[in-house]
């Protein structure tokens, strides 16, 4: 029962000195005295009980670091997995990759998102990576089953293998190979810790976090990329910054502004047929951008109100990111009464039985407080260096 | 946000007074100030950090009813899903419907199962249900994809549809029509809370976990069926007097006896391929008989012991149910060391990048303490009417 940490944190220079045991205590997730507070209460009811509940974390917080609201432990490191691939995609604007491939929009939108594998996402990532001079072998992210069910069907009926393409990362990686190819970088073994474009991404989470991140946590996520513990605050901060670059450099700002108005302008890249991210900025209007990550890691932005929002599922349950995401957005009062009549399955989501007969829902126990009904939650400072 | 209970509960006799807000509260579930107290926690770690958490309740109980260890709230209720299955057959052997259509342990392992709709499943449903003269059509569970990867590829490449024989449910749902068939009651409506194969259902619940269930919260199941909420300690009840038939009726503790030895006989059937409780029961030579049930529910029994196990998880997720009901076995020390080094991988699961490299693993927080070595969690009695 021992925990090999060798598999994943072996051989680099940049954290020689790495304290695991330090990554799990800071948690407070490691011994039976108790997980990090995560007082959300999400409930999956059926019938006349409520049948399970999963906890969460989050917090609310605005560019200049303040927390407007927060629900439990936010000091405490979270892998944010694939719900800040906006973050990771900053290196691939600033140095000017982007632009030198004659790259657009559509691609930038596909390096932010967890595609489903539909071809209208694997496509365009085919001919991105091709302009580039790569092809599929040099994805280091490993094939998948598309998400897209009627898509992994028909790779089934045509007898064609899932490959790298259908990763839901391979717009990532296909943004990770762009930048290394512009900087005359080896591609190879881009997914390493100690590769420059890790290592890049890895000062770009510093910079946006605020945060040392020299001795955090770091494991391994399903991409085979490094995914570095980072305090729930600090992750939406970072969000924040993103919803309001005011006080960043301004070849930063316009990196961020330009990979927000991607984000926006492509619901449909980010994600999906079906799935919550795509529904929920759709119904928005693009007053929210969404974007979600495995183990229960959600974020949001909110230009028009410059702030972020992080969450974190303790148990990390998708289903409920989901509606406990959405409970956050509709609690800062951005979206009107149209938005969220057009989201009301994605607030409270059925379930139904194997005929199609709702039995239950999951949702955000008692809702959420709003912001403005709880002015004594504002102002607590973001604990930064 | 308001609770829909009217899709599931109108229209039965049995139940009209029942009080649906009872239900909920009674789990402690339903609001802010806490869910059921569930101390078991199992960790998910990834590299340096433990990332996730589930929490769950247990206990352990024998025969006589009498609790041998607990973790958390036993009284609060649970639906126990497809992990009383085994339950649920008993009126097809007490009936006598089982021995007039000459049917034997393999279809009494089916009718306990939750199988993956393999081709062994699924061709041995059919040809049991042909023999009582009815067909896919009158099955009321719905169609479902194969747990089974490799089957659920196969009807895609053969362009077939999945149909009801592949629902996991299928064999439970057969042994239903069998026994409606035999008793010459209509087989249409037979997932109805009211259909006399419900009814006899429910009265055998409460005869075995020695529950008044008049009032308990009910729902629906994925398959359409009553799931009937019953407190934790009372299905671990139910589980030990499977184990240990000495106090049941003769008749019924033949029948229970019948069961347990088609289920040890087969279990493949009651389950599949890399499925948990297929493998758990092989690896223990059939010492232990377990199953599983949506929503984190498991339940295991130990006949050389004559005890019983039940296991809800907080979240109602699979992963967590897996590794604790392993622990919770290991407990009871009836299992040799070369049980768990065939189980290694049921004990710690592992979680792999999509290159299928071991990136962290599953397993119950700190493991759990033995029987032994506890002995001032024994002796607790389970409260019974």
């Amino acid at each position: 029962m021992t925990h090999d940490h060798s598999s994943c944190c072996g051989g680099h220079g940049h954290h020689h000195d790495h304290d695991h045991s330090h990554g799990a205590d800071a948690t407070g997730a490691a011994d039976l005295s108790g997980p990090a507070e995560s007082p959300i209460v999400v409930e999956v009811t059926r019938g006349g009980m409520v049948e399970s509940v999963h906890r969460a974390r989050a917090c609310i917080v605005d560019a200049g670091g303040h927390v407007l609201a927060r629900w439990g432990d936010i000091d405490a490191p979270v892998y944010p997995r694939s719900a800040i691939k906006a973050l990771q995609a900053i290196p691939l604007v600033e140095s000017g990759a982007l632009d030198a491939f004659g790259l657009g929009d559509a691609e930038l939108a596909l390096a932010c998102s967890s595609h489903s594998g539909e071809p209208v996402h694997t496509e365009r990532v085919a001919a991105w990576i091709a302009r580039v001079g790569l092809t599929v072998e040099d994805f280091e992210c490993g094939a998948q089953i598309p998400y897209d069910s009627g898509t992994a069907a028909g790779l089934v009926r045509d007898g064609v293998a899932p490959s790298a393409l259908h990763n839901n990362c391979s717009g990532k990686h296909a943004g990770f190979l762009t930048t290394a190819r512009h900087r005359g970088e080896p591609t190879r073994g881009y997914v390493r810790f100690d590769h420059p474009v890790q290592q890049r991404i890895l000062g770009v989470m510093e910079q946006m976090t605020g945060q040392d991140l020299s001795r955090a946590p770091w494991g391994i996520d399903g991409c085979s990329i490094p995914t570095v513990g980072v305090p729930l605050g600090a992750i939406a901060y970072a969000m924040a910054r993103i919803a309001d670059p005011v006080d960043l450099p301004d070849a930063r700002a316009e990196a961020v502004t330009r990979i927000a108005g991607a984000w926006r302008a492509h619901p449909h890249l980010i994600a999906g047929r079906n799935r919550f991210d795509t529904a929920m900025m759709q119904a928005a209007d693009g007053l929210v951008l969404v974007k979600g990550g495995a183990e229960g890691v959600g974020c949001a932005l909110l230009p028009e109100a410059g702030i972020g929002i992080a969450l974190k599922i303790e148990d990390g349950g998708d289903r409920a990111r989901e509606v406990a995401l959405a409970a956050l957005i509709r609690s800062t009062k951005v979206l009107g009464e149209e938005h969220w009549a057009r989201a009301a399955t994605l607030l409270e989501a059925p379930i139904t039985s194997r005929v199609g007969r709702p039995v239950g829902v999951v949702r955000a126990a008692g809702g959420f407080p709003s912001l403005l009904d709880h002015p004594d939650q504002a102002g607590v400072e973001l604990s930064r260096p």
